[in-house]
């Protein structure tokens, strides 16, 4: 017995360097993170995660405060695939997905950090161990930048020692192309290349899309259109040869059972930080594994390292425009364009309280 | 234009009579009601609300107060469609469904009390004007009931004018036939009989118990399994004869569409609290009516009498456990079997907010 003795949940509202846009989400100018630390009686310290793009943190927040807090008080932190299923019954009513995911996965993240502390295993190790390091790409939050400006950030990334590059999509269809034809003579033909329109395409424009981005060697268009619209991804997919990816909207396996099942999907991008934590995030990884589909990330690119490297199944990892990993000890490393996943027992993910701390604006 | 001014989130969390059971969400002690009132410039005040089982609302309140108060004002109150579409796009990210479905809901429903008091129009007639009243039953959360208890339940309902009666069901298989058996015999053959498993069953479990039922003349099974599980629907209805009905958890347009597509449902519940107010409601209602399916609710009696009076393909209102009508200026009406919508301006839903503020018991 690993009894949990407290449980203390905090938000932070980080400013960005400038303001991102993207089709969908309008400007981001904060995001937030939502961290939960757990302690046991027998001395141990676990901290989780989630974050948002600068909505939703205090709903988070209430919600761990209110209806988690105590609830985990006493239980046996040990016993993680009992506390996660209890949790989707315990809020059921208010659930499932939204709010309610976001919440669950700080608190898993928790303890699985605990885990890997206990054990004196890192994160790699302790969820499958395939290998230390994986493919990793930059994905831009940049809808909003002239054509120079993206061509100068792409090329930033390959400098930065990325071989892989993700721009948005959402402007018209022809400046789309536009954008795609550019910054694929501008990085060459060996720098892998994805594009992500924020789901904000009919079905009709998705396929019109994906037709004319055929000559540009795309390894995946993101979220074409509504992730809810499972079956129209299928028809998208039968239209076009370029792959299709999504997952950072799926917050509940339900979800991604239906995206296997109807979607046509040729990657999976599972977010820990809302599909229910590394429990949730590796039953993804496992039903992509059964159908041959390489699972890749999105977002917090300082946990998804560890997650990513140790599956069979492994695709890429997002290098997200969202900075978390500035706020920790050991921002992404990167090495022979492999990002390398922590060795240190836990997540590896270990945040600097400090400059959270003077880097939170509240409201 | 009819300027949004003010929007004033409040929570109110109210204990129960006595402790209330069923197979899945354990005891309920208090429910919630989280209240919005807005005010417009032009002098008019509208207020909506949600509920809870007793968790969540803290994280509700948290998103109205946080994510959509200050959005909304400016926002011209008369645009309910616009609005409910931006709303869903402003959260998306950490939505969809959840708490913020039951955040938009209560938004949604003060829209719909400002435009019945500027137009001088009750609920019923601004949404169909059908009928101003409907079948009613009284749902009893009853599964902890001896079996005496639940009789004596039972007939209290018909005693106070009811014709329809609906327990909880998951305790044994057998131990569930011999309520049904019971009821049936106390209620004798007029009273229309409901059953409502709260999602507890495997569809093994519930093919069982759904032909154990047949010979008691069941006028439908509600959630016999797991809600994320719709195509599990289709196949315990293709297995009997007794109708199967589900609404209550499914929170987005995209669920009920899906339930539609997969499920074989005979009746549908939506709940004007948690799947997008009267606007998400009445979405679902016209698609049931397009398929033939008669439209019901679960929960605030005091507010669907009106929404489900006024469809074509009306089914029954629930009369539910939670009393929210008590803290409102009309409780329930019920003539001859069949409960009475409001014909004043607006929901009709008055909320006595002396009695609100007196029972309100913080944790
Ligand atoms: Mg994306
Ligand atoms: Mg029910």
């Amino acid at each position: 017995m690993s009894k949990i003795k407290t449980v203390t949940p905090r938000l932070f509202r980080i400013p960005l360097d400038e303001v991102l846009v993207d089709a969908k989400h309008g400007d981001h100018t904060h995001f937030e993170v939502i961290t939960v630390t757990i302690t046991t009686e027998d001395g141990l310290t676990g901290t989780g995660y989630t974050y948002t793009g600068g909505k939703g943190g205090q709903a988070i927040l209430a919600m761990l405060t209110y209806d988690f807090c105590d609830w985990l008080i006493g239980q046996d932190a040990r016993d993680i695939a009992a506390i996660y299923d209890d949790m989707q019954w315990h809020v059921h009513y208010v659930a499932r997905g939204g709010i309610a995911s976001f919440a669950m996965s700080a608190i898993d993240i928790a303890l699985w950090d605990l885990r890997g502390k206990r054990e004196d295993a890192p994160l790699w190790r302790m969820t499958g161990g395939a290998d230390r390091t994986c493919r990793a790409y930059c994905g831009g939050i940049d809808l909003g930048y002239t054509e120079a400006k993206l061509l100068e950030s792409v090329k930033g990334y390959v400098t930065r020692g990325f071989d892989g590059v993700k721009i948005k999509l959402g402007r018209s269809h022809d400046e789309d192309i536009a954008r795609i034809k550019a910054v694929r003579e501008a990085i060459g033909p060996d720098v892998t290349f994805m594009v992500d329109a924020n789901y904000s395409l009919s079905v009709e424009a998705a396929i019109a899309l994906s037709k004319a981005m055929e000559p540009f060697d795309i390894t995946w268009f993101e979220e074409p259109i509504d992730p809810d619209d499972f079956e129209g991804y299928a028809v998208v997919a039968d239209a076009t040869s370029v792959p299709l990816a999504m997952g950072e909207n799926l917050h509940t396996i339900h979800e991604f059972r239906r995206a296997f099942a109807h979607s046509k999907l040729s990657y999976i991008q599972p977010d820990a930080s809302n599909c229910g934590g590394i429990t949730g995030w590796l039953s993804v990884a496992r039903a992509a594994a059964v159908r041959g589909i390489p699972v890749c990330s999105h977002g917090m690119q300082e946990l998804h390292v560890g997650l990513v490297s140790a599956q069979p199944n492994a695709g890429w990892i997002e290098v997200h425009s969202f900075p978390i990993d500035r706020y920790t000890t050991r921002p992404l490393v990167v090495e022979n364009h492999r990002a390398v996943a922590a060795d240190t027992a836990g997540t590896g993910v270990v945040f600097d309280w400090d400059m959270l701390e003077q880097s939170h604006d509240p409201k």
